[in-house]
């Protein structure tokens, strides 16, 4: 996600603001340190870049309730490395190679390091949490909704594992999924926002709603974009979710309404070419060709509008829960960022 | 290590006792539950056994302040199950096979599912202080305890890795590695059961202090076991860790002391046998002659007897901080249990 399109000029500069604070208190829980190794794996994805929405979420979802954003501070830090060490673990898992343009950390420093490099991060959420300077009472609560969300986002990422295993899944087991994987820490990130700033707890309820519904759109939106996107503002080739064989709520869709034979002709594509087919006696024009004919039987089917519907609709639930909230600059933000999540070309 | 040896018997008729209680709460925060395999893979070591000794020097500690140990319960579970998730994932980094006498989590499961299973472990040790029953200002200084403690082991296992590298380590740096990768979580064990009961800071400072030399005797006697103790009694070959080139105190001090000839002679075994032999063209008997070699050249060196006594040290300074706390049943199985961990012949 780049910054800088016109209506959102204002929201990117208050998110590049708010990551300078947020990096602050980031960098003083992973300082370079002995083991020298450790720190280091541990720092790569926070130093390679991620544009800190999340924490933007939270520190944002405070003052919407009319609370202090810096007593949300750690708090947000809690959420980014739970967000950094769960990139490094699904990295591993999923064998990715390259992570906001730089190689992954098992790459550069191998699995063993890089598994104790996202146990790192995730024990220092918690001691994020420990620092906050909230009220032990809020403290409690703050901590309750973060672990809740690390449950549920293994829980989501073991339901993407088993998913490599299937032939198909249904639409419903995809919203679990993304439930959890996605979901749950944008709904942890609004929710902890609104615990800091606030004791009422409808608005905390309005912003856990906002959050889940944001993140799923944001993940279903991220599946529309594979298939759909110019491929150089993307940075990867199109379809790519497809050679790799990736069960997306499009895929879903498509097979709770294709007939056998427009389902078989998909299966001769889908998921057969994962990794790079240089030296496999394959031709690239050959692949994207192929991979082109596959998007347009799931166009033909509706499943990519079917998508795009869904994740726009997300955002409608979404900014309609922050009714309750009274009206502020950092609602409008929250429900621009939503706006955003599924506009962006990229 | 067993249980049942005349002058412990109460000891561990009480610690049998405690474990019931913990394992109730312990399978509530992990229950069979979807997704079916990653709650499986998470419940596999809990279920395979463990003594419980770490949740039973919580609540233990707490008894000997004069707290109520059923205050300690989900504090004494959150470090069983910091010392579980620490168990998958060291066991996928030293690509050991088994544990508690079945396979690993990652030899069953694969090393994705491992690496989730203990994330989701790590995650539920901090649902367990969420749930405490107790003030939440003692519950932030139960969470800045165990996270403290999380950070230490991870940093201790770091430095561990690095070890595999180097030629040799210092007695000193060896302390460093099992200060964190076992005295951090003893320690943290004590201090959380002294902040449940108690609010003085002194009887708080002096289990921390006990639990953190008790912590490090036992792996020092851990690894002099491995040499000295009686084949069957320990269920693996004596001099394992020599097959495999552990670095121990022992072999740290034995570098420190020996001349270049017995190093030399030493290192033509030392790490040379690690994993099975067979089918490697190599003969286990010649194999077993050239390690009981080595072990006499740590005996030689007074390499073991240092060990052995340092490991008694570290247990004496440990009852010795404990006599700043009255006398009661609590503090005497808490001595009993620490001269235990260098009596035991297995």
């Amino acid at each position: 996600m780049k910054m800088g399109v016109g209506k959102y000029d204002e929201l990117f500069n208050r998110i590049k603001e708010r990551a300078k604070l947020v990096d602050e208190k980031l960098f003083e829980l992973i300082p370079e340190k002995e083991p020298k190794v450790l720190y280091e794996a541990a720092r790569h994805y926070p130093l390679a870049g991620g544009k800190r929405i999340r924490p933007f979420v939270v520190l944002t979802a405070t003052e919407a309730v009319g609370g202090n954003a810096l007593k949300a501070i750690y708090p947000a830090v809690a959420i980014e490395l739970i967000h950094n060490y769960s990139l490094v673990h699904d990295d591993i898992m999923d064998m990715d190679e390259t992570r906001r343009g730089k190689p992954t950390v098992h790459k550069v420093w191998g699995i063993n390091m890089a598994i104790l490099a996202g146990d790192l991060l995730f024990s220092k959420a918690f001691e994020a949490i420990s620092r906050a300077e909230i009220s032990p009472e809020k403290k409690a609560k703050v901590l309750e909704t973060i672990v809740k969300a690390s449950n549920e986002l293994c829980e989501g990422q073991a339901l993407d594992l088993e998913f490599e295993n299937r032939e198909m899944v249904s639409i419903e087991e995809y919203m679990r999924m993304i439930s959890g994987k996605t979901g749950a820490l944008f709904d942890a990130s609004a929710k902890v926002g609104g615990i800091v700033g606030t004791e009422n707890e409808e608005y905390i309820e309005a912003l856990s709603r906002w959050g889940r519904n944001v993140g799923m759109a944001f993940q279903i939106w991220d599946d529309v974009l594979d298939l759909i996107a110019d491929e150089e503002k993307l940075g990867k080739p199109v379809g790519s979710d497809i050679r790799k064989g990736k069960k997306t709520l499009i895929v879903a869709h498509f097979f709770e309404n294709a007939d056998e034979k427009a389902k078989e002709k998909f299966l001769k594509v889908f998921g057969k070419y994962a990794g790079d087919v240089k030296g496999k006696g394959i031709i690239e024009e050959d692949v994207k060709a192929e991979v082109m004919e596959a998007i347009e039987l799931l166009k033909e089917h509706g499943s990519i509008d079917y998508a795009s519907r869904i994740a726009r609709e997300l955002v409608e639930k979404a900014n309609e829960a922050l009714n309750v909230l009274p009206e502020s600059r950092a609602r409008k933000d929250l429900e621009l960022l939503a706006s955003f999540m599924v506009e962006r070309e990229y």
